[in-house]
């Protein structure tokens, strides 16, 4: 038989690691991407954790934030079926590492059967040896009191008497705590989602990464003055406007010089006129690119004051970076290898054959000089990072390498953790996945053209219990200056109250473009267009704010609503329940101990009243079959008795076709309305 | 802006590799272990793949035979939401890799685009002169005639002619062809379960890996007179009695000396009695250990004897590898070290306090002399394979190291791939898949203890259907000699003949532990217990072949049948199908033509008479629903004229509690009953 000296090929370092540790949970593509949590989140780690034998095991998953050198730990314990669980809080912006650790804990596998001997009346001297060996090492391990402490049980565990005292033993405490702490963790096992693999990692946002309401609007329509080409200062103006709506985002469009050669004309129209404003997403001027403000906004001097003013009223601002070109674009001249060329001398426009956009020019991303390519385009992020701005919405991302996004979002959230991104990729869903597995914080989603019950039943469902909850955040919005869907152009006023109030409920970000939402602009370029007819996109806008069909009471009593209800500002506990109506859809956002129970009934038919009975799980919103409760219609402040699981409700679209219930457990008695909680 | 030339940390080798691939499966565990097919077998792989943007993408997987330097490729085809496919067969025995490889394809997106572009009355020479560039490029990698016929598409692309036949250029199938084989892989991304994973792998066995018909019998108990100790040349006279009941496999519980210290009386008694047999699983006595015969069962000369009678009728002997030592095994004084030994300077025993097995010294795989240890044992198999075997029952491998199979499997596989393991792991669910994932060639199962209607669908659809049918072979037994289930106990021959009905069906792999089996024996050591009363482990038993109730008959008519219906020696095509009664299970195993399709249906109930209404998908199964279809009892020789999807079905226990139908599609007439299958 060969020696045990030599080090083997295909022998592992030691094979007396005998403890195997699967499907550790959280793990993105087997822990190769982040999952995501905001500051004082709780990550609940679980793991298949299980050894040969009978051995008892113990686990911790170990953790620490980024720049920490030290594990912190918390034991996990085991459910059924060999899986374990621990839960850790988060408390800090930036990134973490986690792992499960685990190993065969001989102490406790010694404890566990001395009971079991000392039940039967066996527990010969000889195992009370072994016990004592066992202590003695951790004592070996173990400093100044409780090494004390351990060597007594050392002593005990030899001693004549304790044959006598058995049961205190097996029933002190003492001596467990004691080997908890210093027993030998002799080959242990260490896991990232798999065996072999590198610890897993959670990337940690601030608060209004998962909990925001954004409001978009087009800076050179902010005038007062109809016709006046709007600036920054009248955002400014505008501020009080949106911060008295609730909402905590204001997003522009591209504030860059607009590009003049083959500017597109009002509704997209290939020949401009020669006063027509250009669509800002056609980036570069002879002014300047990607860091420079349209002339026509303002100062720079203007821009801060936008910034601190905004902050001033709880708003942040997001900007719009869309990485394209128009022809003008400094870029164009100074880059030329940034750009494809074609055979004839030309740059490549952007094509969807036989489409042509002639007025942008994408990135080549293939060129050789894709390294400064990506440099510098990381370089217009951190300009507007170093001026203030930490939220901004990506135009198209999809449209440009995924390498390249986690590379730019990975670099910018090692230097400024706390800087949100909203990825604008309204395609394929497993892109959509990719780009926020690669570090976008937010993204726009298909919600607007999910409009029957069963669409956003599913839509809902997927997005907030299936994998995708651990790394990609939903941002609903019913209308962008891109997508006027038929249902608002078809569902009148009713439409826009019932889109909103859902985006602004299933999911705790959303936003709308405005004042077009509140004016419940509903009116499309032609027949079958998403388009808006005379788009702001492509002309200045004058928007009387008093207009008294405004909804700007109804999207500042949302978000009032958001603010009070915390269950509102997270998508975990989203369930749906059934309603016998197709029109009308139910669902509950709720604290685990039903504290807080928020109950949404929308009626997703525009032009009839709808009625039908509510079945919801009593016992799941620790409701009482027998107490009647009371629900507390937030929106309207009506207060309804309902008793048991079924409860009729019919909600009039020519009123308000949305409920927004804070049910209120335990009416002491029907007559004077007291409520425990 | 930086220059391009200075490799930065933080960014990718090369940032123009823009296809991603996702998910690729199958894959296990991220690819950490290689799934299982059988030589002949096609592989079906999966990934998503997807990149920025509109380019269209071309992707194959890539695969070689383990000492293979090139790789072979299969292309991937689109099925939908960015999910393609490829399939490959692989026809030799041991390990493969494969993996996936994509790139951007400029030349597919190109000519995709002139066709839009011709359709548009568009194609201006620059497209064309982009497409010059794209095929100049490829002639340059391509050689011969090739490169002749790409050159000259070269020149009528740079033609002026080629305008006025720009239909040509994009109906021509040559050039296509010419560039599927020569166009630019540039930046193209390769993948194992993820982007930057390793290449994944196939574990490809011989056939009877999948399909395997066993039979365990005690070689003592083989004598033809009652009494005597029987012994190997015994086995070779019951050779014949196997091979016409049909099995493959004859499983030898161990052959070795057998311990005497604390050896086990009859019926498991603490002391034996002096004549006492002993259990052969107590490995080792003074003759010898793990590589010597008990000498009461005759030479290695009878063994060899033994090993080439049984593969001239085509069986193949697997032996017993019990990884554990009595007292008396050599290796106790030899390798104390390999043993955990007691401050009492006793060796530790296996034990599961209160109980004490005090004939049993299980390895101590914590031992510093782990791997001498390993080497010792993996030496065991080696010596075994020497002498011919090429089938081992592995006993209890969940109470050793994962690590140890892993190493052990890996090894023997390397220098063996045709060696085959079962895994007698009757333990929780992860750890047997666990061990399958190591190496393990078969699993036993639960099967044994799965009797209603729900329980074996569910069981047998996780078992097919779920990720574990890429790594985990079930092997189905009704009975052990440690296994005599209640349902056994108590259901008489209905059930005897029911339980081997279904594991010879469901599963592909399947075994008897005979002659108890088809002698029904039926008695427990005492109520409640599953152990048999006189138990074989511990006593010699004489065994009358003739006896004229014996199930010999029908054990060989369903090993017939396996043999005549391939699509019963696979798991792939198991579909359950309802029945209105609950003591009546149906399911199918079909081709997926159709043109081979087995029907089982089986009465549960051992007591009752049971009938009911089987409801068949007749599209799926690509049965007629106009039309009648015969279906043959391969069991009893009936025939029943069945119409449509709904047909009747009665099993009386007392007769066969079976019905296996051979289902023939297509009578032309009911009259003269012509098949066209």
């Amino acid at each position: 038989m060969n020696p045990d000296t030599d080090e083997e090929p295909g022998l592992p370092p030691d094979g007396r690691s005998r403890v195997v540790i699967e499907g550790v949970a959280p793990a993105i593509d087997g822990g190769r991407y982040p999952v995501k949590r905001v500051v004082g989140d709780a990550l609940r780690v679980e793991a298949d954790i299980f050894c040969d034998g009978h051995d008892a095991l113990t686990a911790v998953v170990q953790y620490r934030f980024h720049t920490d050198e030290a594990w912190r730990e918390v034991p996990l314990e085991p459910l059924v079926n060999d899986r374990w669980r621990a839960e850790f809080t988060v408390d800090q912006i930036g990134n973490y590492e986690y792992r499960v650790l685990a190993w065969v804990d001989h102490f406790v596998s010694w404890h566990r059967d001395l009971r079991k001997r000392v039940a039967a009346g066996q527990a010969a001297r000889v195992d009370l040896q072994i016990g004592a060996q066992l202590v003695e090492r951790a004592a070996s391990n173990a400093g100044g009191q409780d090494q004390h402490r351990l060597l007594n049980w050392v002593r005990r565990l030899r001693s004549d008497e304790v044959l006598g005292h058995l049961d205190q033993v097996c029933e002190d405490p003492e001596l467990g705590q004691l080997m908890g702490r210093h027993a030998s963790r002799d080959f242990a096992t260490s896991s990232g989602a798999t065996s072999s693999g590198p610890a897993l990692r959670v990337h940690v946002d601030r608060e209004r990464a998962r909990c925001s309401a954004w409001y978009e609007m087009f800076p050179r329509s902010c005038s007062d003055t109809p016709g006046a080409h709007g600036t920054l200062r009248d955002v400014i103006a505008r501020l009080p406007y949106v911060a008295e709506m609730g909402f905590d985002v204001l997003y522009l469009p591209p504030i860059h010089p607009i590009g003049i050669t083959f500017r597109k004309g009002k509704n997209n129209q290939t020949i401009a006129q020669p006063d027509d404003v250009g669509s800002p997403w056609a980036i570069g001027g002879a002014e300047g690119g990607h860091k420079e403000l349209h002339p026509q906004l303002g100062t720079w001097e203007d821009f801060d004051r936008l910034v601190s003013a905004a902050g001033e009223l709880g708003i942040e601002l997001a900007l719009d970076i869309a990485f394209q070109c128009s022809p003008d674009h400094p870029y164009v001249a100074a880059q030329p290898g940034w750009f494809r060329q074609r055979p004839d001398g030309t740059v490549q426009y952007a094509e969807n054959p036989p489409k042509k956009y002639q007025d942008i020019y994408p990135f080549d991303f293939e060129t050789p000089q894709w390294s400064s390519l990506w440099r510098e385009l990381k370089s217009v992020f951190d300009f507007w990072i170093a001026r203030g701005v930490k939220i901004f919405r990506v135009d198209n991302p999809h449209t440009k390498p995924f390498g390249f996004w986690e590379w730019c979002l990975g670099e910018i959230h090692r230097e400024h953790p706390d800087v949100l991104f909203l990825s604008e990729a309204f395609t394929r869903p497993k892109i959509m996945y990719r780009l926020a597995k690669l570090g976008f914080t937010q993204s726009y989603t298909y919600f607007a053209w999910r409009n029957t019950k069963t669409e956003l039943t599913e839509y809902a469902t997927e997005l907030t219990t299936s994998e995708a909850r651990e790394f990609f955040r939903p941002n609903f919005w019913p209308n962008t200056p891109d997508i006027l869907t038929e249902h608002l152009q078809l569902g009148g006023r009713a439409a826009f109250m019932a889109r909103v109030a859902l985006a602004a409920t299933l999911s705790a970000n959303y936003g709308v473009y405005g004042p077009p939402y509140e004016h419940q602009w509903c009116v499309p370029r032609e027949p079958g267009s998403e388009e808006y007819l005379h788009s702001e996109k492509y002309e200045l806008h004058h928007h009387d704010l008093g207009r008294p069909d405004s909804l700007k009471e109804f999207l500042s009593r949302l978000n009032r609503i958001r603010r009070e209800f915390a269950v509102l500002r997270t998508n975990e506990t989203l369930r749906f329940h059934p309603v016998d109506n197709e029109q009308l859809i139910c669902y509950s956002k709720a604290t685990a101990d039903g504290n807080q129970i928020i109950l949404v009934i929308a009626n997703l038919d525009p032009h009839h009243r709808q009625a039908g009975w509510v079945e919801l799980p009593l016992e799941e919103l620790h409701l009482e079959a027998d107490h009647p409760f009371q629900v507390h219609d937030v929106l309207s402040d009506a207060r309804y008795l309902w008793h048991g699981s079924r409860n009729y409700v019919e909600l009039d679209p020519a009123i308000v076709p949305v409920h927004i219930l804070h049910v209120k457990r335990r009416v002491r008695s029907e007559r004077d309305f007291e409520y425990y909680l």
